[in-house]
């Protein structure tokens, strides 16, 4: 069992691969390999018994993928992406690199002749545009309203046509919002998700920019990587056509996730969060969905947090070692 | 006032030109040229005041659709296709003309600095895949199940984007079956819908491969053509950021078809059908979309036939000079 996976840098390719690691096996197969790509290197612990080999490159240039894909590889996690407030900035650079670079993936797999490997593709809810009704149901169309959202649209397209031909074994996977993202705070609009999280647990305040009220549909990292490889061992005829999923998540107010972090931290960590309105980011957010109910995913196993005091608690036990900092 | 169309030696291409030929303006505006390009050079009459010139070649041709659109055409009608038989038969040929063909286009517009032309871009039902709802509203989802549709589809997605971002003002529109075609019999999968009209009014007989219970959803040639004039003078702003729609039609059976045509051309005409099942058509059909609810379509102005019988008295003005041959 081969594996290579494209945005091996970023945060679920790394949680990915540490968990692939940990787990030595995947589809009932012993892990020979992982390749782990991006456009930095990412650093993995090499001292076990699967040989895990690492490449800094741009998906975008044909020549690279190309020679990846060579290597036959029997599952590819395509998770490399500019994020969408990159995309929408940089008009030329989103669409070299999350419409070229996944053309470049999906073509170079066709150009194998005899050779159809699952591919998991990180699709993202933004490939649905307001306005939504109160719950968006499996079957609500497509109109992104960026151009993120249009870039990983056309990959799911794409993916689900080259499945339905037998050129590769697809699956599309839209992620909800992943929190509690580790690290730094994020300049990114959806960055508060994490940080009124993340910064109180550490002591530190965090910034609220929007009302209370929002309603937004969040998994864990943790979760994340649940995903992929639940993707990835799934049996594809169980799928059929409809290769794009909307995974499960929990939606949930602002409002209930501080309360969730009062109810595990207290009142005084919960205090640590400041409301400070953002006109710009609010006008953002308000154009985001809120709740999906994402019954196909579910039916095929996949399965997400219930409450936020779990996510929070993931958080806890994968950043923190565990336990609140005193 | 100058028109670009890509497609223009195509049905609804050639009816678009004759059409504007005949009224000389669009968006109250004197049309001063039209540009016709196809793989294969259209006769046009050219005697009156608008200056039309042809021009054959390949869609998938950077250079030259960058050419055709330095020209700064104020409206171009983007046609171009081959059709969905062909692009399934021919994977690589498809995605060359349908997808590339329509890349090479919208990009060749971004190049042009300023330059935010309308663009009339013909997509098509086939977005869609089944299974269905018994009737498919606008905000149903893009699963199709042939490679035409998802190239369709794709250029859905760009055309949306890149009007939101003020590259270009396009339109998308999502024809229904096309009824009645005239010209030969066809050997594409739905080339019957039109064949039990037209050949039984010209005295020749006509299969039905497919039960009388089946369903689909129809325009005439002349709507089609209504449709491109409209959404070229429709006001963007109206439109709003969802900029694909699914055009009215009909939702007919052909049992009711063959009854229309028996109220206006009488039993001998009608008897002409003759029913002989195949089992690869009816399967083909059974994934067909049968009964859209156009709603954004019909608030915007765009309509169609509302009876069967309509269908067919256009085909007898437009294609037989408005008589029934004797």
């Amino acid at each position: 069992m081969k594996i290579l996976v494209l945005g091996a840098a970023g945060m679920i390719g790394r949680k990915l691969i540490e968990r692939l690691l940990v787990n030595g096996s995947l589809r009932g197969e012993k892990i020979e390999a992982i390749h782990a790509f991006d456009v930095v290197e990412g650093a993995f612990d090499n001292s076990g018994s699967i040989n895990i080999t690492t490449q800094a490159g741009d998906v975008a240039e044909k020549a690279t993928i190309d020679r990846l894909v060579a290597a036959r590889p029997d599952i590819i996690f395509h998770l490399a992406a500019i994020v969408s407030g990159e995309a929408e900035a940089d008009f030329e650079k989103g669409y070299r690199i999350n419409l070229d670079g996944t053309m470049n993936l999906f073509n170079a797999i066709i150009g194998e002749e005899g050779y159809t490997p699952r591919v998991v593709y990180a699709s993202s809810i933004a490939v649905f545009g307001a306005p939504f009704p109160a719950s968006i149901e499996d079957e609500f169309h497509q109109t992104p309203l960026t151009s993120y959202g249009t870039q990983k649209a056309i990959g799911e397209l794409l993916l689900a046509d080259y499945t339905r031909k037998g050129h590769m074994d697809g699956i599309g996977l839209r992620f909800p919002t992943i929190v509690v993202r580790p690290g730094k705070p994020n300049a990114a609009a959806s960055g508060f998700f994490s940080n009124i999280i993340r910064e109180p647990l550490s002591g530190k305040g965090a910034v609220l920019p929007v009302d209370k009220s929002v309603m937004h549909w969040m998994a864990s990292p943790r979760s994340a990587v649940n995903f992929c490889i639940h993707a990835a061992e799934l049996d594809g005829e169980t799928i059929g056509p409809r290769r794009n999923l909307t995974l499960p998540g929990l939606a949930i107010t602002v409002g209930e996730m501080i309360q969730a972090l009062e109810s595990i931290a207290g009142s005084k960590t919960a205090a640590l969060v400041t409301h400070e309105p953002n006109e710009t980011i609010m006008g953002i957010v308000a154009n985001w969905p809120r709740r999906f109910i994402a019954s196909r995913a579910e039916e095929l196993g996949f399965s997400a947090e219930k409450t936020f005091e779990e996510i929070i608690q993931a958080h806890i036990e994968d950043e923190l070692g565990g336990q609140l900092p005193q």
